[in-house]
């Protein structure tokens, strides 16, 4: 029978204990939630969910085309020149995910002859898109500014070294400053991506980028996802404006997509706003972030210092980092729980997110509860 | 300099006429819409708006976290129900764009070593999903199902077919009847994008797979979107529950994706509650269409016979089609135009789109402007 192969692998994932399932959430959960990726706790802020509601009403449930054609409306340009004004880019172009702004920004910035550089530990959208570019790509160590350079040797032609900013898994951060002079030494673009850097890092939540002193630089180009810190869905490329008109011209995942929904938008820009009059929400949750690691080591654990506001925990094996979430979740609290095939280096983890509202009293309980469960 | 290289390109395409920019609507645009993919008119609905509205402020701005962590919702689930049992599949999985649900579709479904058979004229998300799978990619001549029986041959390991329900530049129909028996007996699975077909096509717009037959059928992999006849943003895919079991388990898009905003899952649900309350909004899509594509060819004009509710017109050249949009809008109608390299045949056209709820009085004034415009 035509799918009958994917029950052979469907027995392989359970025998190896790996099968994930959905586990839909009421709108009152319980749950102490260290899990989100919601850093400056703003996806439930009034602010934010009005900017939804107003956006809804008044541009309709969706942008009803491709940007190029009738889904771009004066809502989406107003986020555009917020969030590059924001991050201090010279432009930005909006897209219906971070994943498919990943996959804009390196497809259409690695064109056939060109080389990609792109760190080991880089996120799942951000190899599709080296997969999917024409150039060809070099992956290279971790973190590794003089692997970089190596690797971009004399390259002719186009070439960019790709990394997140803070990586997904550990949040440790990426050596953005030596990497991009790695790049200039070898007359390379470096493009980054912000997504867990947005809202938490850099002066006011501005981002890594700006934090390295790489702002409105004519040779580095930034994404972002809307999703985490800003509460809501999609993402952006921020760079030169000269790269933006190239995206717009060029980038499969902008012309043949339908434009963000209006409500995302909305809500996007009102979280922006938000944490533009309320710039300390980024450094709050920086330091939740801090004294969750802080906590946890005095409890023994081993946990990665924090570079931004995700904090990564290790677990002996995949089979008890899911006993561990689970055990956390019976208690009250809810985790996340990295385990293979999703991690690059095959270690598994409970993966904690610091968000800027968590009170001390939180912090303690959650420090409690996922040390009581220790395997 | 690093992305230096881009001006050129630039430069290219200014000289070839090719240039594109944006253009943000407002609000309240006086233009006649002809150009979106808002084929039942829902998008504005106060209903569908509502269910937005509601949303957001019952479930916040963002999902917050990958669908596996805390992004899957109640309403999720619910809206995966939903369309499921109206589309007539055992289950649905519903992604942020419907990009993401054909990248899922195609790559988890062709693993290494299988073979991909891939419609010419298929939409860039399938062809980015062939791209990005392991399995080996054939492109066949486009709505040929003996040439897609050829393709699979005596492949050994598992296969697929990939194809649009209603290709998105012409509006054509592949035969999809004929495509499941060629697939079927060579025991091949069939993968559709019903983007351009929900809503429109099968009783009560209940898509093409199920107007052919298709609808539950096992080896049968259906993709659609949110973004059209749904006025929203988002995808899914319909088909067998050990399909999208393993999608959960594989599908990068899914698993490494924040969660489909809550704003646009509820103005999807609304939409969809809509359409079941009021199916013959799809049949009037067809009626219209049929309409313009009748007073067109009457007018002298070189239009295709639609099979659902695109209408594409044939202009002269890229430079005359882009001339030819322009005038119509300074006369009040907005109307697709697409021009290489968005036409996998090279051809330009005006692209037409048929919306319910079109009145007669408006559908012949759009023919009168085209008409009047034309090159
Ligand atoms: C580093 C990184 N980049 C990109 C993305 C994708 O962004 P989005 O979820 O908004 O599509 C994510 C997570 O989802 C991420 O962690
Ligand atoms: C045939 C087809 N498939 C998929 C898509 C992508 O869907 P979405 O815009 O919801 O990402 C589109 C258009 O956008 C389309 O026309």
């Amino acid at each position: 029978m035509a799918f009958g192969w994917i029950d052979e692998q469907a027995e392989l994932r359970r025998r190896a204990g790996l099968v994930r399932t959905l586990r839909p959430r009421p709108a009152d959960s319980p749950l102490l939630d260290l899990a989100s990726n919601d850093y400056l706790g703003l996806a439930r802020h009034p602010e934010v969910t009005e900017g939804a509601a107003r956006a809804a009403r008044t541009w309709g449930g969706g942008a009803t085309g491709s940007r190029l054609v009738t889904g771009t409306t004066e809502l989406h340009a107003e986020l555009e020149r917020e969030l590059a004004d924001f991050c201090g880019f010279e432009a930005a172009l909006v897209f219906s995910s971070g994943y498919a702004a990943n996959l804009a920004a390196v497809t259409t910035l690695a064109p056939h002859g060109s080389l990609i550089v792109s760190d080991a530990g880089n996120h799942a959208s951000l190899i599709d898109g080296c997969r999917l570019a024409r150039g060809a790509t070099q992956v290279v160590a971790h973190a590794d500014p003089d692997a970089v350079r190596k690797a971009l040797g004399t390259h002719e032609g186009p070439a960019v070294a790709v990394s997140d900013t803070v990586f997904s898994v550990d949040g440790d951060a990426a050596p953005l400053a030596a990497l991009a002079e790695a790049c200039r030494e070898r007359g390379a673009g470096l493009v980054v991506d912000d997504a867990h850097g947005l809202g938490v890092l850099g002066d006011g939540g501005r981002g890594a980028p700006y934090a390295a002193g790489l702002a409105g630089a004519d040779d580095v180009v930034v994404t972002v996802t809307l999703s985490k810190s800003l509460g809501s869905q999609g993402g952006a490329v921020l760079g030169p404006a000269r790269v933006v008109d190239h995206l717009v011209n060029a980038a499969r995942t902008f012309i043949f997509d339908t434009g963000l929904a209006p409500a995302a938008a909305g809500s996007a820009l009102a979280a922006l706003r938000l944490l533009r009059r309320e710039p300390e929400r980024a450094a709050r949750a920086r330091a939740v972030a801090g004294e969750l690691h802080a906590r946890l080591t005095a409890a023994g654990l081993e946990a990665v210092r924090p570079d931004a506001a995700v904090v990564s925990v290790r677990a002996p094996s995949p089979e008890q980092a899911v006993r561990w979430a689970a055990d956390c979740r019976a208690a009250g609290l809810a985790v996340g729980c990295f385990r293979p095939p999703s991690v690059p280096d095959g270690i598994s983890r409970l993966r904690l997110t610091a968000r800027a509202d968590l009170s001390e009293a939180q912090i303690e309980r959650a420090v409690r509860v996922i040390g009581g469960a220790r395997p």
